[in-house]
């Protein structure tokens, strides 16, 4: 059998996880915790089995936590979205992401992502048959560059792919830059599919800048969530997507035929979960915790810091410790040092290589201490 | 926006179990059942998220569920697939069946399906920009008609979808009808993409001809179930796909950038589960009793009752008792009677009416007794 996809080799969060596990390296390349989840969310998702709730749940989501979501982005971002035909429950992020894209991208369509990217949104287009068009963020400081973007809005744009906060560059998009790419799709028909699966880590007092926020990006977006990076539950494999009306509706035709549905008791733990609290405020402290102890532990090392905004990210300039390539490096500081990180590069299309790696803060201070003290020996 | 699947709407599945709620009727139409799982399962669920495994597990599944599906398809059907490389675990077998069909299907392919058929098997099709070439069953008797197989046959077939127990006929296919399939794929490049869900829902001591007893089948195929119907949870979404490992490969590159990977806590439930007992075992006498159950009643209907030699449905020709198309009798009987059905017009592409509704009956005998009673009105 000849490939239909020859780029794609196996996913660098894949490769990488092995590698730590086989060198029995500190794996901050993946991002996930490395702590439990509340118990009381376990206790909640046990309840609805034990009751018997196993079954198909409602092609689009359990009501109740659509109920919760739709209360959340209003609540968090004054956008209020109707539970019953604009947010729909999906099976992670990325299956929110792929299905999004083959619901409205047609052969010879193009679709505009920002390098470095998440690494499914290429080969997602490519599947529908279009073409991913790839504008870089501006090198060094990772800010979008709205001039390449404008000039890369064609006849043939169906939509643009935003990820804020940005995986990996830790990135925050700021009001102003919201704005502006408001203005420059307000003329044209571009979707906008906006990857927020971070919404709830961004650090300094600053806020989330959601596309729900701007009447005129919510009203062509596929705003795309995650609760497993929210509630620490990865490997649970939930996320939403909330858009208007006629998007949604296009969205559940695949959705429907791709998935079908998602884990039903899983959604009911949500959403009890969500009635009780609104746990995802706590975050923003949490994390920058994380975050600020890793920081001040690496100021102790030879590595570069850059910022971190948001995310549970935190990037680092190698070119002060090593002349490898990131790549090369990433293995070596795997097997050599025993920290597990990701190289830039993976999310370019050429490998674009600028010395810079990735870090996830997601871990126990436990952890994070015990990288750190590896780091030090650079 | 227009839409990208104009011939697309609300799955049936869907529509008429909303339906049953708004009128309150018995609800034999959806297939699931309205029982809940064994108590050690949602144990083994349960202790897996106290015990932390709620992060992403390995991309295609974890290693010891894998292994359990390599051992039960090895001491059911002869055939040992390599856990490592050969066996996906998927979010249901829906997701398993637009992944294969987006990683081998490519704009311009031809992929045989015999109606009537599974709704999700065409747009996914479609969505991969393939032709769907149909072939329909025998009316009547739903058996294959090799010679029209044969026919539609061509240098642009990629591959045919085979469905065996079939959903919604309740037909099981023979050894006889594999082997000739075998025999007319042997000149071909054609691939095959089972569809097994109903695997273990085979009755009256026949076996399940799994493709994968057939070595010229199991080296073109992609041999997909579902956990969901096997153990009575419908609603946790686990599936997977057993392929030869240049099959699987192409399968895992569309599937790590579709849903990346699937919920870790029922993955090690299952698995869990699966090493205590074979407890598909049980299924076919479990199931047998409840279709021989429900058929005694409808024997005392004006319903005439067609063959269930496999999964957990039951059809009836209602030629005797109305003159409604199946689609409104299926309405009139949720409304009137007080019983869902579903018509077999949803699983054509033209909404062939031949007078024949689908019941399913995976449902608590109280619950199968009370619909018989409305039954008996008509
Ligand atoms: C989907 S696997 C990896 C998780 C992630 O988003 C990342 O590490 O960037
Ligand atoms: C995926 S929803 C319906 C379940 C089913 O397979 C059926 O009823 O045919």
């Amino acid at each position: 059998i000849t490939t239909k996809l020859p780029a794609v080799g196996t996913t660098i969060f894949s490769v990488m996880s092995a590698l730590a596990a086989e060198k029995n390296a500190v794996n901050l390349g993946q991002g996930f915790p490395d702590f439990n989840c509340d118990a009381r969310l376990v206790q909640a998702v046990t309840s609805a089995m034990e009751r018997g709730l196993n079954q198909y749940p409602p092609m689009p989501g359990v009501p109740a936590l659509r109920d919760a979501v739709a209360g959340k982005i209003a609540a968090m971002y004054g956008h209020r979205y109707g539970a019953a035909d604009e947010i729909t429950i999906t099976a992670g992020a990325t299956q929110a992401i792929i299905t999004a894209i083959l619901a409205v991208v047609r052969p010879g369509d193009e679709v505009i992502v920002l390098d470095p990217c998440y690494d499914s949104y290429v080969p997602n287009i490519d599947l529908a048959g279009g073409t991913a068009v790839r504008v870089p963020l501006t090198p060094g400081t990772f800010r979008p560059d709205f001039d390449r973007i404008a000039a890369a809005i064609g006849p043939k744009t169906r939509a643009i792919i935003v990820n804020s906060p940005h995986n990996p560059s830790a990135t925050v998009w700021t009001q102003g830059e919201m704005l502006h790419l408001q203005e420059l799709l307000a003329p044209t028909d571009v979707l906008l599919i906006s990857d927020e699966v971070y919404e709830h880590m961004v650090f300094d007092g600053e806020r989330h800048q959601s596309a729900a926020r701007f009447p005129g990006l919510a009203a062509r977006a596929f705003i795309i969530s995650s609760f497993g990076k929210t509630y620490h539950v990865t490997g649970w494999k939930v996320g939403y997507v909330a858009a208007p009306a006629p998007l949604t509706a296009e969205f559940r035709k695949v959705h429907q035929f791709n998935v079908f549905t998602v884990n039903t008791p899983m959604q009911h733990g949500l959403a009890a979960y969500m009635a009780d609290a609104a746990p995802y405020l706590e975050l923003p402290a949490f994390y920058q915790r994380k975050r600020d102890l890793f920081r001040e532990g690496l100021a102790t090392t030879r590595l570069r810091l850059l910022p971190s905004q948001g995310s549970y990210f935190q990037c680092v300039d190698i070119s002060t410790v090593s002349d490898l390539s990131e790549s090369d490096f990433c293995l070596w500081l795997t097997g050599e040092i025993g920290v597990a990180a990701i190289p830039l590069s993976a999310f370019y299309p050429d490998g674009f290589d600028q010395r810079v790696v990735r870090f996830c803060f997601a871990k126990k201070d436990e952890t994070l201490h015990s990288a750190l003290e590896r780091l030090r020996r650079l």
